[in-house]
């Protein structure tokens, strides 16, 4: 069956919702979007049932992912009054590493009525940082084994990743770890819910499956971290895998019936949020490096050589375009940071003046912090709320705060928490270009391009041009983009995103005063990241004390 | 004229306001009492007439002063249902050092027309902390020359006293400074004004005027720092002693006309908050630290030696008892550190609930927090937020707080900042110990006394039993005993403490699980406050890139 106006559609799988947006290929219009948040969003204090979880836990429940397909998508199409027969191919992409538990079939081991209960058996979201004990392990013994994936990855796997998490599964759940037939990247089984078939992105698994030329971590290596692990590759994760922008399979019957598409239209490869944007970006070529800022913010960036970059998330062989080294970099803690601080820490007379002049309390912050003076907050914090993913690696560290003092407004800590993360970018660029690897403009996508003085506080503290990505939908977009590729509209990624995407060039530009003003506060947020970041400082300790303390119950 | 039932009055000036109890000679039964807040507060921001001021400043209007004698001592005595002509004396004491720049009949210069707009002429709080410069070259001259006086007040003089005070003045405004005849200690200007002559008293000359062993600063110092400074002492601060006890003289007609108390009556010297409550709170003997906790905490504590203690306030002769040395030291910042989190840092939904079920935020803050384990938020703070008095003596310091996560909830952070002032304490009492001072337990009074949780973390941080004292007025019951003194009531402070004032003793005793845990923790504080509390640190930087960012003008 042939179509007059084919369209795609793309669904990025975000931390706290799903987005789905309908692209007509021959202009790369986007015609309509819809948004559908997770039922569950994030599970960190206690599962569906009431079961308590431990601190630094993350959990999802996948359900929530296949409403995505039945509410968004048909309200996407609606949205843009698509005939869905005109629908050629569906694209997708998700965040990393998110990982689900199944059986040999697929079915999330959360959904057989015996886990119901069992933490270990629902899907551990990217942020799930309870399996920093493993990680540790991790890093130790292939330092000392010279293991030779592990400079790909800038010295250190980071607790967020396949093998940190599948461990903790094997250590604090044997039973659930054995009934465990596949231990599957989200980003492939929601590609597995629309096909049918189980195919794994080159794309996570390169990055966050240690899968670099051609193989994984050894059995002999396994077995050195406990040996009841050797077989977690064999058993659990080997898979075939699949070139982004190719075809995984066809839609199911099931999976049409959910999102009203047309039975057996192409089903692209999974990808990863932030790698799925690059070609909207506009960023395939080497020296750019795309942000795409949100919960958390994602870096990528291709180059023509390889480096070993302290503390980056990786390097992977056309991980992001075909011909180039694509290098990831992350902050594990950005958007999340400001909504923790909103939702704890502003008063009640805020609260009461957002409503009134009908603000949400991140703009009402942002015009209140807008109209000082750089530093003039006499404050410097660490944007460590969620970890710190680049380049310290180390998801045992904490927030901090210091030149608080009883003058201080909310509006200036909200300041000095965007300005942190802000610095944290600047510490990622910095150890891309001391490694020898440019990074000469940045492109941002994501939630946070909408607040202006926030992208204006990282062009100034970057000193560095800043593009925006013109669609609101950068990931969703890029998947789009990907399903034209897949389904063969365009001979490539780049020929879609020729047509698929577009960018505001140098929207935000450094303002000379402002640059000098944060060196000086980069200054100090550099000693403070230099001082805590460090292996057992206070931040750590804390950590210790805390876990015995809840171990110890309550009172 | 002799009554059949004697009754005094004792005026405590606070930071917010000031309070007025009726008190029974014969048995020291607390007959009424009366609060009246200052109608402009703390200025720190501006002036009455919109003048702006810069950070770190903290004025107050003495007019307010005065109104606390025409408010309070009335409704105190109506309260009390007594007879004003039955009362025979008043007592007061302030808060130290704050400072009223007047002419030589004592008219404060704010109050002249032309000085309305002018910062200077405005009375500078003890907690104003804007001159810290001065007191740097102070401390820096005073070493230098070895001045004898550098070590009875632990080797630093403080920018809240009376010399870092006047000098700003000189330096910024020497115009103020030309037209003020007399620089006088408030605890003092009250007493003028109540009756008509100029007292000052021996216990904040001794402390805040550094007056030792008979003598100020010399002249020659004093031209060192300026040598439009050298005249300070006998142009602007040289006044007759009066003994604390000992009357200052009687009520004029027009101060008994504000207060409703018959002219003539007696007039006690004035006095300072802290030392003023060490007879009622039973501590007239060596070891036994009293802490007036409030907006900020003031330890005094008897000795039978002489010590050098490195940070204290202050060491007086006889400065609280007769025939011991007194020990003064402080933490500049307490209960205005709780005030500022819950004025700036709870969310609308906290103060939805303390409303709904009749709590004021502090209460539900600390309902929610006390249920945790000690160290199960993860979270250490400084209590710097107004500066640290002992044993830094640095007011460029700030507030600081490590620890947090994206699961930190307020209650947390607001006993992390409980369990920061213990931790306060503790270094305080360690520096009294370190130097061969003994101090065997605590007496509480304040308004902090009324928090339990607070009390016991007390009690479990230092490892010493809490005594607290009965009566809510502290203060102003030890200015009704030193009235009652002065009437020639009692031969003594020590005969009047004997018939008022009680305390609850070892009302809080330290539980051991929580005292090691606390151990743990104050380990933590111990090195944050060593590293963040050196010289020339973030800082103090920070400060100074603050204040070059508003000096630079808003946008």
């Amino acid at each position: 069956m042939s179509v007059s106006e084919p369209l795609v559609v793309g669904v990025d799988f975000g931390t706290l919702s799903g987005r789905a947006v309908v692209v007509r290929v021959s202009d790369g219009a986007e015609l309509g979007h819809a948004t559908h948040a997770y039922a569950h969003g994030v599970l960190d204090q206690q599962l569906p049932d009431g079961t308590e979880l431990g601190p630094d836990w993350a959990l999802q429940v996948p359900d929530d992912y296949r409403e995505v397909l039945r509410v968004a998508v048909p309200a996407a199409l609606a949205a843009a009054g698509a005939d869905p027969a005109d629908v050629i191919a569906i694209g997708t992409d998700f965040t990393a590493c998110t990982m689900v538990p199944t059986t040999a079939d697929g079915t999330p081991l959360n959904e057989l009525p015996e886990y119901a209960g069992e933490p270990h058996a629902f899907t551990k979201l990217w942020k799930h940082h309870a399996a920093q004990g493993q990680a540790d392990r991790i890093n130790e013994l292939a330092a000392q084994r010279s293991e030779p994936w592990l400079a790909r990855f800038g010295g250190l796997i980071s607790s967020e990743w396949e093998f940190a998490k599948g461990l903790q599964v094997l250590e604090e759940a044997p039973a659930v770890y054995a009934a465990m037939d596949r231990f599957v990247e989200a980003a492939d089984w929601i590609v597995w819910q629309l096909c049918g078939d189980y195919v794994r992105n080159a794309c996570s698994a390169g990055y966050k499956g240690i899968y670099q030329d051609g193989t994984y971590p050894t059995r002999d290596f396994l077995a050195g971290l406990n040996p009841a692990f050797a077989g977690f590759v064999t058993d659990k994760l080997e898979q075939k895998i699949g070139r982004l922008g190719a075809p995984a399979g066809t839609l199911t019957a099931e999976a049409a019936a959910w999102t009203g598409l047309r039975e057996g239209i192409v089903v692209a490869v999974g990808n990863v949020d932030a790698h799925v944007t690059a070609p909207v970006a506009r960023a395939t070529g080497p020296g750019r490096m795309v942000a795409i800022m949100g919960t958390s913010t994602c870096h990528i960036l291709n180059a023509e050589v390889l480096r070993e970059v302290p503390g980056m998330c990786g390097v992977v062989d056309g991980g992001i375009t075909e011909g180039l080294w694509g290098y990831e970099a992350g902050q594990s803690g950005v958007g999340d940071i400001f909504d923790w601080f909103v939702r704890t820490s502003v008063p009640e007379s805020y609260a009461a003046e957002a409503r009134e002049r009908g603000l949400d309390i991140h703009e009402l912050l942002t015009e209140k912090a807008a109209a000082q003076p750089v530093g003039a907050h006499g404050l410097v914090a660490l944007d460590w709320h969620s970890g710190n993913r680049s380049v310290l690696v180390d998801h045992e560290l904490s927030g901090l705060l210091v030149g608080a003092t009883l003058a201080t407004r909310p509006e200036e800590v909200y300041r000095a928490l965007i300005e942190a993360t802000a610095f944290g970018t600047r510490r990622i660029v910095e150890a891309f270009r001391d490694s020898g690897v440019p990074v000469t403009d940045l492109v941002v996508a994501g939630g946070l391009v909408k607040n202006e003085m926030l992208m204006q506080i990282y062009a100034d503290v970057l000193d560095l041009p800043l593009s925006t990505v013109v669609s609101k939908q950068g990931p969703a977009l890029g998947s789009a983009a990907h399903a034209a590729v897949a389904a063969g509209c365009f001979e490539d990624i780049h020929a879609a995103a020729a047509v698929i995407g577009a960018i505001d060039e140098a929207r935000f530009t450094p303002n000379p005063p402002d640059v000098a003003a944060y060196d000086a506060l980069y200054a100090e947020y550099r000693e403070l990241h230099d001082h805590f970041g460090q292996r057992d400082t206070a931040m750590h300790r804390l950590r210790r004390i805390r876990r015995a303390a809840l171990a110890g119950g309550d009172r």
